[in-house]
């Protein structure tokens, strides 16, 4: 990889399964499930993005547990994997930790379901990722997905992850399993 | 594909992190996070396996709840699921199970960090799925993984989900979800 690749899991906005724009709560399992994801695929931060101060503390407190508490020597694994999990509040703060990570501003990915001018590959992104010289962020909501107007504002869009019938509706947890090891997974499709 | 595909998720015998074997409790989240990916890639059942009656008691009670309970009118995506799921006491009951809907034993299939006569890559793999006659059975493990003695008696071992660094420990929900994409997932690299 040319640069660093960065996950951001928002909490807002997102959708509800009503449509409606609303901000989740911080899980535990998206925390330990995500940064191992993140440390096995060499992702240089995790940022778990929450607008309200309470819910960082929160995040913080369990993130001290695994790191100095208890938790991490008796769980070296999560304990390392934990190094790369980052909070911020907003996606403006990311950003603006990337720059002074990398010294140029990421370029934004999301999934979606529909069709957009910035659509891409999982295999053309892939490339992409590998050659260029700038930093990729990719980007993951909550709750029902995030909404029509960050999807829009994201350099490129992945189209949704295909299934073999009527159903696609995974955990945002197995959805950055498989997005992750498409984009930077061994090429084991390769038999050469 | 030719034949079912079917996923268990074994409780016991799995390791510790000091190698001793034992048995885990069900969680809530492998039941939903795992149903959801088995349900996204044409898995015609994935058994849920523990040998304690009180285990899976709870785990029915809990699928009483997404089923017919408020859940399931609430979250209707997570009660359609949820009917992929299904409980058993041992992995010999998985199979009974498999031969009554199939007519025939499924060939089983584990992944390990070590390599055996056994091993196969995920194409290889991927490719016999699709052109046999036989229904496949992908057992995971929780904890620590499956014990030596089940990795052996396996038809097939996959290598392990090689990652970008020296770290590598997936949570099972991740290692489900990035294994049946490339076993049953799109062929997404193939840009023909």
């Amino acid at each position: 990889m040319a640069a660093g690749l960065y996950i951001a899991l928002l909490h807002t906005p997102v959708y509800n399964k009503r449509g409606e724009t609303i901000t989740t709560s911080i899980t535990n399992l998206d925390l330990h499930d995500i940064s191992r994801v993140a440390r096995t695929y060499g992702v240089k931060r995790y940022f778990l993005v929450h607008p309200q101060g309470n819910q960082l503390e929160l995040a913080r407190d369990m993130l001290g547990y695994w790191q100095s508490g208890f938790g991490g020597s008796y769980n070296s694994d999560r304990k390392e994997a934990l190094k790369v999990l980052d909070l911020a509040e907003d996606l403006d703060e990311v950003k603006d930790r990337i720059v002074q990570l990398e010294g140029a501003s990421p370029q934004t990915v999301v999934t979606d379901a529909r069709i957009f001018s910035q659509s891409i590959s999982y295999l053309d992104l892939r490339s992409k990722i590998q050659d260029s010289a700038a930093p990729f962020l990719i980007m993951f909501g909550t709750g029902w997905g995030l909404t029509r107007e960050v999807i829009e504002k994201a350099d490129h869009i992945l189209y949704p992850l295909e299934s073999a019938g009527d159903y696609n509706h995974l955990s945002v947890r197995s959805a950055v399993s498989i997005i992750m090891d498409r984009l930077a997974g061994e090429a084991w499709w390769d038999p050469s």
